[in-house]
C-alpha cells in the first residue's frame, strides 16, 4: 500500500520528485491514482488554467516560455503540461524540451511535464486534467496546458482551460484554413506569432475580417488578436494583459462558474467512459472479440451483432456479481 | 417502418440517391442503420479500401481526383469518404468539394462524401467505417478514405484501410516534423507530391534516411516514396503501380487477412463504446451529472466519485431490467 499521506504532504510542499511521481502513477493508470486523485480533490480549484493550441512551428512553446518567465518576475509559479505528439523516433520534441528545461525547468516555481499522444489518446484528455489537478493540489497559480492544435482530441485538451489562446503565424493562412473552424472555436483570443514577418498585419486584418463573421451576444467575449515576436520577447506583456482581461471578464458574472461546470462535465464524462471501457475489455472479451475476427472478416458475422454479443456479456456479468 | 429491402436493392444497383440516403442514417445517428448496416453486412468484403492522409495543402483531393480518373480509365468505380475538418464558418472545403464533383463527382461509377468532423470526431472514426461499408455492399472497386493527418482520430480513419498512403510536400519538412512520429507509423508507403517544386529530391533523401532507421522483418512491406505532382497528372500511374505492389504483397500472404482483422477488431471495439455510452448517457444520469457540476467546481465532490455514481446508477439499471 502506497503511502498516501507523505506523498500528498511532498505535493503540497511542492517537491518536484513527488509531483512528478504522482503524475507518472497517472500516466501509467495505476490503479493507486484514483484514491490519490479522489485524496487531494478537496485542494484543487484555486490555480488559474490556460491553454495554449495552434498549428506545429507557431510558437506555442516560446510563448509558453516567455510568459512563464513574465509570470515568474511577478512571483506567479507555473506549471506546465505539453501535450506532444512526437515520439523518440524523430526526436523533435526531445530537443525542444531540452532547451525548455535549461530555461525556465530548473526554477523553483516551474514544473515543467511533457505528456505524449502515443497510443493513448483517448484518454489523454483525462490524463492531462488529471496531471493538472495534481499541479492544482501543489499550488501553482497558473497551469498551462500547451498542445499541437492539429487534431479534434488536440484542441479537446487546450479547450478545458479557464482561458484558451490559440496562435497562428502570418504564413499560417492556407495551411491552417483547414483547421480554422476548430481553432475559431475554441480561441477567448488569438496570438499573431512571428509579427515581424512581412504579411503579419494583413494577416491579423484577414483574421478581424473573419471574426467579425461571428456571432455574438452579452455573454460572448469577443476574441482580440494580439500580436507577438516571442523569439524576442515582443508581445508578451500584451498576451499576460489579455488573459487577465478575459478572466475578468469571466469572473465579473457567472461565466466563469459557468465554464468550469462546463469542462468538469466533458471530465467526468471522460473518467466514466474510461472506467467503463476497461471494465469491458477484460481478457474473456477481449478472447471473445479476437475469436470472431476472422468470421467478421469473411462476412459471416456483421461487426454490430459481434458488438452486441460482447455488450450481452459485460450485462451478464454485472448480474452474476 | 423503413423498406430496407427497397433500400439495399437500390443500394446494390448503385443508386447513389438511395446510397446518399443510407449514409445519412449513419450520420444521423438514426437507429436504422444499425439493422440496416446488419442487413448488408454479407455483401461486404469486396472492396479494396485506400487511406490517404498528410498535411494541410499536401494535395491529397488532387491525388485522390486523379487517381480516381486512372482508376476510372481501367473500368474501376470509385467510392471516396473525405473527412474533412473545415466547416461552413470558414468555407474552404466547400470551394474544393464543388471543383471535384464536377471534375470526377458526376461520373455514374464515382461516389464522394464529405463526412465532418465538426463535434462528432469520436464517433467519426466509426461512421466512416460505416458508411464505407455501405459503398463496399454497393459494389465499388475501391474505396478511398481521404483525413487531414492532422490529429490522432484523423490518423486513425486513414490506419483502418487495406493500404494507407501518407503526402508530404518538399516544404513540409519543419512543419509535419511534429506529426511524422505518427504518420511514419500508418504509412504503407509515402508519396512526395509537388514534386517539381526545389528541394523535392531533397526531402525525398531525407526521408528515406528516416524510414532506414525503421526496424523492420518480413512482414514489413518497406515503404517507397514515390515522386507526384498531381497538378500536373504526373506520378499517378507511379502511386496506382505502388498500391498494386502493397496489395499483392498482401495477398500473397496471411497478411492481408490479419490486417483485415486487426481493423474489424478496432471497429467492433468502437462500436461497443459507442453502444455503451449511448446508454450511460440517458436523461437520468445526465441530469445527475448536471446536479453534481456545481459540488464538482467548488471542490466538494471529487470528479471520480462523480463518476462512481454514475456507473453504480447505470450498473443498477442493468440489474432492475
Amino acid at each position: 500500500m502506497m503511502n498516501f499521506d507523505n506523498l500528498i504532504t511532498q505535493i503540497k510542499v511542492r517537491n518536484k520528485k513527488y509531483i512528478s511521481r504522482a503524475i507518472s502513477l497517472i500516466e501509467n493508470n495505476n490503479s493507486y491514482s484514483v484514491e490519490l486523485l479522489k485524496n487531494i480533490h478537496k485542494l484543487i480549484g484555486k490555480s488559474y488554467r490556460i491553454g495554449i493550441t495552434g498549428p506545429p512551428g507557431a510558437g506555442k512553446s516560446t510563448i509558453t516560455n516567455e510568459l512563464t518567465k513574465l509570470l515568474l518576475n511577478q512571483n506567479k509559479s507555473v506549471g506546465i503540461i505539453a501535450v506532444d505528439p512526437t515520439s523518440p523516433f524523430t526526436g523533435g520534441a526531445v530537443l525542444g524540451d531540452r532547451i525548455r528545461m535549461n530555461e525556465i525547468g530548473l526554477n523553483d516555481n516551474v514544473f515543467i511535464r511533457s505528456m505524449a499522444t502515443r497510443g493513448s489518446l483517448g484518454g489523454l484528455s483525462k490524463k492531462a486534467n488529471d496531471a493538472a489537478d495534481i499541479l492544482d493540489s501543489a499550488g501553482y497559480d497558473f497551469i498551462i496546458f500547451e498542445t499541437v492544435g492539429v487534431g479534434q482530441s488536440e484542441l479537446d485538451i487546450a479547450k478545458t482551460a479557464d482561458t484558451t489562446m490559440v496562435v497562428l503565424v502570418p504564413e499560417s493562412g492556407d495551411s491552417v484554413q483547414a483547421m480554422k473552424a476548430g481553432l475559431m472555436e475554441i480561441a477567448d483570443f488569438f496570438i499573431m506569432n512571428k509579427g515581424d514577418r512581412p504579411g503579419a498585419d494583413s494577416a491579423i486584418l484577414s483574421l478581424q475580417t473573419t471574426l467579425a463573421l461571428k456571432a455574438h451576444d452579452e455573454n460572448t467575449f469577443l476574441p482580440n488578436i494580439i500580436k507577438s515576436t516571442a523569439s524576442k520577447s515582443e508581445g508578451i506583456d500584451d498576451i499576460l494583459n489579455e488573459i487577465d482581461k478575459h478572466r475578468n471578464f469571466l469572473l465579473s458574472s457567472e461565466l466563469f462558474i459557468k465554464r468550469r461546470n462546463k469542462n468538469n462535465q466533458i471530465r467526468v464524462k471522460e473518467i466514466v467512459e474510461s472506467f467503463v471501457t476497461n471494465d469491458i475489455w477484460n481478457s474473456a472479451r477481449t478472447e471473445i472479440l479476437q475469436n470472431e475476427l476472422e468470421l467478421i472478416t469473411n462476412s459471416e458475422i456483421s461487426p454490430y451483432e459481434s458488438a452486441e454479443k460482447i455488450i450481452e456479456h459485460y450485462k451478464k456479468e454485472i448480474l452474476t456479481n
